[in-house]
């Protein structure tokens, strides 16, 4: 099953099956679980932590296959918060890019990374 | 769109047009996006952080909002790094997930959380 | 040495030594720093992923001596952090310490783990 | 008083007081403490977010203050988390330092940033 096929739907009861096979939901409490997704996303973060940005964009396959396992565990825990919170992933994501589309319009922002409280700043200043 | 109907490859192409159109790419390196979803982590971690493990299952309404918000930062930025990189997530998630059933099995995990070098460990000393 | 004794000075200069003599201040750039803090960050957490608040109380020998390993590197990589950016330490964090006096009034917030601005929203609700 | 001249001790002192003063010690837990010096880490991060690792060596004095107060957010709750478990600082960071120049021998590490499991595989491979 790939991302063509595959529904966020059908993600989360892989993973709720997974939790409730070994009992662990009691580990899964939200804060636990916020914490997981920051131990993940670290070990992410542990194969470019030397390299360069440029570095970063040139990968072998070996580190590829790594580093798609790190993001996997990330998303396996995002999964479980969704599922133990009850909240619905794709809703969630989508209101959240049309907010982030709103606090970056894309004439302003284009080819500039600045927070978006710096375009707030600029637009005051007008 | 929801859980139900939403597939990876549809949020993926809406966070790659959101990206595009805002000629962002040149920021998503792999090691920008490992550090985005750390700091969104952080953001989610920061509504949990000084409340006990138990308190953090009874959230109100007005933080599961916003809990959610920041739930949605971490994927929207896999989704980014799952573009950047080429790597099919739902392939990658249901790989990891396939090996992690081998390494924690359900017989011997339930209602544990230790990790599994643990269990390797004890299956040595037998 | 220990802590009646040692300044931030001398930690700072073994410190510097260590990374001198390897010649790795080329990876450590503010950038890379910050990532090894939190890289570390999130080892030090991993110890406390799954127990509840209480039990991280109580923490047996060998826990605490790899508790202890895994702030070592947090101060380590801080202490680079500031060689590399030539910032006064004791100086920084005195100051950090009397604007969060300012900011928490003991008065106001004792027994209380709200955030700042909730203190202000009281405030100006008056 | 600065780097010159205060001891971890001093430091140490001044956060106990803080913590006391709020009755803040039972929000002060290893594992919360934990996560308040990821966080801490993360905003920290923050400034470097869409920076190359070149750029972030060159700061303009408005981001070099904030950075040093993240910076001081980090170190505050590391000491507040020795003093909750009765760590020496110093010793156990100068323990680590001395176990960091056996992992990394400086003749073998000379402008490399490989992990030291990589130069035991080399050994192995002898």
């Amino acid at each position: 099953m790939n991302d063509q096929h595959a529904t966020l739907h059908d993600l989360r009861e892989r993973m709720a099956s997974f939790v409730r096979e070994r009992d662990w939901e009691q580990f899964h409490s939200p804060k636990n679980l916020s914490m997981s997704i920051a131990i993940e996303a670290a070990e992410l973060m542990e194969h470019f932590q030397w390299l360069t940005t440029e570095q970063s964009e040139h990968l072998d396959p070996a580190a590829l296959q790594e580093i798609g396992e790190e993001l996997a565990d990330i998303v396996l825990y995002s999964l479980s918060l969704a599922n133990h919170l009850q909240i619905d992933l794709a809703e969630t994501v989508l209101a959240k890019m049309a907010k982030n589309e709103r606090k970056y319009p894309k004439e302003q922002v284009r080819g500039k990374a600045h927070k978006y409280t710096y375009y707030r700043k600029q637009e005051g200043e007008k």
